[in-house]
C-alpha cells in the first residue's frame, strides 16, 4: 500500500466526523447479534491486530527484558503465520549452494516445510538466517546452553527466534528472550496456542524495526488481519483472569504429565533413551536399534492403539534413521499416558520380532 | 506432510480408543469456558476446516452447477488467503518476459500486492493465468459479458475466479460460477466476509483436482488451519438463520444504497462519468479531467470530511492517470452518502481551483 494513502486511511478512521466512501466495508448494522458484545471484532480491521492485545504482547516482552512497543508487534494467525511471514521476507538472505537456513539437529516440522516450499534448505549447520526456539525447543524440551545465545545473537546472523513455549518451562524460569540482546537482526515469534488454546489463531510477531512496515504488507496480503473476534475474547479473558496464575497452573500440570511419560517409560521401555523435558509438550525418544523404518513403526503402534510423531518430521533432511520419535504429553490425561506408553512397549516388541521381509 | 503419517494421523483423530502420544495438542481442559460452548473449535483442527461449513459451501456451489463437494472446499482466512494460496500455487505457469498474470484493467488491490510480492506483473491482458470477478467485479460493480465468459473457459488459461460479491448481485440473478464449466484449471476463491462479516476470516478456496493437496499443504504451511471459533460460530448462524432470507434482504440494502449514491452524484457531480453497479458495495468514477493526483485530491477530500479509495490502487500498473476513484456505498447510511458526496463536490471544486503551483 502507498505510505501516503495508508496514512490517509488511518487518519479518516480515526475521525467518525469523516464519511467513508472508500474502504469496502460492509454494513456493519446488519453483523450477527454477537458482533455487540465485541465492539469492532466484526468488521475489517487493521492487518497488525487490536490494539489492547498489541500492548499486552509488548509489556509481556518489556518484563523479560526486551525493549518492545506495542506499536512494534503484529498480531498473526497464530505463530505458524509469524514463521511464514518471517521466512518469506528472510528469504533473500539466504544464499549460497542449496540456500541453506539453518536450524537444530529436530526442529518444528511445519517451519521446516515452510522453509522448504520457499526454495530454502534447513540444515543443521551455521548458515546466514537461522530458526530455532532458544527457551524450549520442539521437540526436545530444552533451551539452548547460554553459550549458544552469546554466540548466536553475536554471530550477526539473521535469526527467527520461535517461543512458542518459553512461558511453559516447568521451573517458571522464563528466560530472557533473544529479541532483548538484539533487535535489528532478531524475527521474535510468539502464541497464544500454547498457553491458552490453538483454535483463536492468536500469535504475534514482532519484526527487526526496519522490516516493520514490509512485514505488516505482507501480512496483509496473506489474510488481510488476523480473525478479530478470536482477538476480541482474548483481549476479555486477559482482563478477566490472571495471566501469571494460569501459567503457574498449566506448568505444573504439563510437569506432572511429564513426570508420568517418563516414569512409563523407564518401567515399559528401559532401552530406549530421552533427556528430561525443561519444558513444552513432548519428549524426544531415541530406539536402541538405530535401524527401523518410523513410520512402519507408526502404523504398528496404531494397531495397538497408541500414535507418536515419526521422528523422521522433525529433521532437517528428513532422514528415517537413526529410529526416534516425538512424544507428547500434553494432551492426554495420567493414565492414558502410562497405558499409551505401555501399548507402545507392546508394539515395539511386536515390530522389533516380526519377520525381515514384512518390513515395507 | 508425508501422505503415509497423514492417513494414519487421520485414522487416529477418528479413533477415541488410539491414545494420541503425538500431535502436539495442549490440554483441552485448560481451554476457557467458551470451548464448552462450541466443541472442537479451540483445539487444533485439519487445515481444509470445519467438515459442516466445508459442505454448506459445497451445496451452494452446486445450487449453482457447480459439481463440488465437501471434502474439495478448503476454509481459508477469508478470501484474501485462498488467492494467496492460488496465486502462490499457479505463479509457475506465469511464464515469459515480466511473469504477467491477466487481470482487468481495474481489479482488486490486495491481489494484484500479493501478485507483485510474488514477483508477477498484473497486465490488463490476455495470459496464461488470469485473476478475475466474473460474477460482480470490484471496483465497477460489473459482472463480465457471456461471450467473454465462453472465451475464459475455452481458452485453457488458468483461472483464479474470485466469487466474493456473487451473491450480492442487486438482481438476486446469482451467475452460474466459472467453476462450473470447467475444473480442472479453475480456482475458486469465495467467502462469508462481504454477506456475513469479515471479522470472522472465513472464506474458500475449491482448488482444481489435481491440485488440492498442494493447496491443502499450502495453506497448512501458511497458518495450520482457519481459526476455529470463527468457524464454529458460523455453523451455528448458517444453522438458526434463512441464509436465502437475508441476502434477500442485504441486496435490497446495498441497491438502496447505491441508487442514493448515484442520485447525489448526478445532483452534485454531474461531469463525473461512472456507469450503474449490477451489485457490490462500490462503483468506479472517472473525472471529467483527466488530470490530477487521485491521492493529493483524497487528501483534499479527507480536509473536506470525505474518503474514497484512490484509482491508482486498482491498476494493474499503478497508472495515476486518468483521474479515477471507488466510491463505496455500503458502509454508511443513506444520508451519509448523499452528504459524503456533496463534500467530495467541495472538494473537487477547491482541488480543480487550486493554482498548479500547489499541485505534488
Amino acid at each position: 500500500v502507498d505510505a501516503r494513502v495508508d496514512r490517509l486511511q488511518r487518519l479518516c478512521a480515526a475521525n467518525r466526523g469523516v464519511i467513508a466512501l472508500g474502504g469496502g466495508l460492509p454494513a456493519a448494522e446488519e453483523f450477527p447479534v454477537l458482533g455487540q458484545a465485541v465492539p469492532g471484532a466484526l468488521q475489517y480491521d487493521w492487518p497488525e491486530g487490536r490494539e489492547r492485545l498489541r500492548a499486552f504482547v509488548a509489556a509481556r516482552l518489556r518484563a523479560r527484558g526486551a525493549r518492545v512497543e506495542a506499536g512494534e508487534v503484529i498480531i498473526t494467525a497464530g505463530a505458524q503465520q509469524a514463521i511464514a511471514i518471517a521466512a518469506e521476507r528472510v528469504r533473500r538472505w539466504c544464499t549460497g549452494v542449496g540456500r541453506c537456513i539453518g536450524v537444530d539437529e529436530e526442529s518444528y516440522p511445519a517451519a521446516l516445510d515452510r522453509f522448504r516450499s520457499l526454495g530454502l534448505s534447513p540444515c543443521a549447520a551455521p548458515a546466514p538466517v537461522h530458526y530455532l526456539m532458544p527457551a524450549i525447543a520442539n521437540p526436545r524440551g530444552a533451551g539452548i546452553p547460554p553459550a549458544r545465545r552469546r554466540a548466536l545473537v553475536e554471530s550477526g546472523a539473521t535469526v527467527i527466534e520461535d517461543d512458542a513455549y518459553a512461558e511453559l518451562r516447568f521451573d517458571g524460569a522464563t528466560a530472557s528472550p533473544l529479541v532483548a540482546g538484539a533487535r535489528d537482526r532478531l524475527w521474535h515469534v510468539g502464541t497464544f496456542s500454547k498457553t491458552l488454546c490453538p483454535g483463536l489463531r492468536v500469535g504475534w510477531l514482532v519484526p527487526p524495526p526496519s522490516e516493520h512496515a514490509s512485514a505488516l504488507e505482507l501480512k496483509r496480503e496473506l489474510d488481510l488481519m488476523s480473525n478479530g473476534i478470536g482477538q476480541a475474547l482474548l483481549e476479555r479473558f486477559l482482563d478477566e483472569h490472571d495471566w501469571d496464575a494460569r501459567l503457574v497452573r498449566l506448568r505444573a500440570l504439563y510437569a506432572g504429565r511429564a513426570g508420568r511419560m517418563m516414569e512409563a517409560l523407564r518401567r515399559h521401555l528401559p532401552a530406549w533413551r530421552f533427556a528430561e523435558p525443561a519444558g513444552g509438550f513432548s519428549l524426544w525418544l531415541e530406539a536402541p536399534d538405530p535401524d527401523g523404518d518410523d513410520v512402519a513403526l507408526l502404523a504398528c503402534a496404531v494397531a495397538h492403539g497408541v500414535s507418536f510423531d515419526p521422528g523422521r518430521l522433525f529433521r532437517a533432511g528428513e532422514a528415517p534413521r537413526p529410529l526416534a520419535l516425538r512424544l507428547c504429553f500434553s494432551a492426554e490425561p495420567p493414565e492414558r499416558l502410562e497405558e499409551g506408553v505401555r501399548r507402545l512397549s507392546a508394539a515395539w516388541d511386536a515390530f522389533a520380532r516380526r519377520p525381515a521381509t514384512l518390513a515395507p
